[in-house]
């Protein structure tokens, strides 16, 4: 039953995405199959699935966060883009597969991203009141570029290039603006588009607050543990950057330990709901991924 | 009374970008030192001019379009950083200072246009609101991404990159994409925001569309005739670059005659409003730059 669900809300938002995506014999061709090459690339569409399932939890169909849905997935593909390209991380394969600049060059790359995120607001703005009212879709909007710019997402990542992290307290602050903010803004977006009041809008955030520094501690318990194969990515990779993460600052054990805690919050949080067994059920699964 | 009132509009755009623009002592500070190190380099602010312009001339005050304005001058702050970058342009100098990637080093300068770009998208949204209603705040943040995405500013200087411009049509092509098309939005949010009916915001977009390629070949003959000093760059770079222009393609003399006639269809879709005056002189004023 739970890959049934889990690959029913990915299923959604490829279909989505395919419809929204720009494609065809333009001049600019070459961009349409860049954007295209890193959205169509295997993600497991976790903040969309976090968007849609608060508005399903919420008595709303999942069509009601559609548009913003395929907006965060753009958001957080054009950040990997970027993140991966030579003057910042310099990857080569994401996903088991050639990173955008690795196949595209890096201009196209660069262009590929400042599109997708272009089009994320583009396609919130344009498809979002065929669902819910101009009020809602302008309040989200607001609130997924708070969360994915300077004060959110962009901001952690130049926190995370250039910052001295060396403690959890400045761990937990970089990725709660640079993997966290979208996270959050995923199920928040969710609940207000559902027209959620402020009590259970703050719920789904704790929810995801929550969810969000458990799922970054599997990332770096995989980044030690992992395959390469199952990865698609070096494995040890942190450790040979030098970058502090939940493992080398406090060891596998406690960072497992940790990680149960913050499962336990996300899952507390969802009490004041009916209806959780989706969003509790996708704290598991996501802990226990091995990718 | 020509400089006054331009210098008017240019003092409400920085004015206004000083209250929306993020500083402090966060840990993201450097972000925030080169975001800021752009957007106050001395640009014109042509583009919020001219939707300013355009709410004046439809008897509303400026404030409407405000949040709009700094929007669209962030977003077009962003394009010329990542224009700038080595994989792109590869410029040292922008405005006779040194470019965002030269102070800043080339992440910083990739992340600070991530960051404008969607900090436009923020204050177009969180801000939209308290001048017109949310219906209006939705249509112009369509109009705003449509204009600066894939299939508008990005997908034009994805053409300029790697296209081969040869003749008139191409040239007209590529820029009514990569420079036309954020400027005929800047007029048409304009009259959006300020409850124009269709006729007009068709009229006002003629006038941008026109005014657009005026402006680009008054570049293209400021790359020939200008001084390095007064343009803050070296000049002759885009001969140097192979670069089709309208100076290349058709000589000084028809470029000059062109320009003349673009002038005259821009004047003549004002003819359905009142109080042009301002719209017509900024026609004037932008083909007799010297910069």
């Amino acid at each position: 039953m739970k890959n049934d669900f889990i690959a029913g809300y990915a299923k959604i938002t490829e279909d989505a995405l395919k419809k929204y995506m720009p494609e065809g014999d333009a001049a600019q061709k070459k961009l349409y199959d860049a954007m295209n090459y890193s959205i169509f690339a295997g993600g497991k569409r976790l903040r969309p699935m976090i968007m849609m399932m608060t508005a399903k939890m919420l008595g709303k169909p999942v069509d009601t966060v559609l548009p913003f849905a395929c907006a965060m997935e753009m958001i957080h593909t054009y950040s990997l883009i970027h993140d991966d390209l030579p003057a910042m991380d310099n990857d080569d394969l994401r996903r088991g597969k050639p990173t955008n600049h690795k196949v595209f060059g890096e201009a196209t790359a660069i262009l590929a991203g400042d599109a997708l995120l272009t089009k994320a607001f583009e396609i919130a703005a344009k498809y979002g009141t065929e669902y819910a009212d101009s009020d809602k879709v302008v309040k989200a909007i607001s609130i997924l570029a708070e969360a994915a710019g300077s004060e959110g997402m962009v901001g952690g990542q130049v926190i995370d290039i250039f910052a001295e992290v060396e403690d959890l307290e400045q761990l937990k602050n970089m990725h709660a603006l640079k993997t966290g903010a979208i996270i959050r803004a995923s199920g928040v977006i969710g609940a207000v588009l559902s027209g959620a009041d402020s009590e259970q809008i703050n719920a789904i955030d704790s929810y995801c607050y929550n969810l969000g520094i458990a799922f970054q501690i599997q990332d770096d318990i995989l980044d030690v543990l992992g395959s390469e194969e199952s990865l698609g990515k070096p494995i040890g990779s942190d450790a040979e950057n030098n970058k502090s993460t939940y493992v080398t600052l406090c060891g596998i054990d406690e960072a497992e330990k940790l990680q149960k805690e913050y499962i336990k919050k996300a899952k507390e949080s969802l009490e004041i709901f009916e209806n959780t067994e989706e969003l509790s059920l996708l704290c598991d699964m996501l802990v226990n991924r091995k990718a």
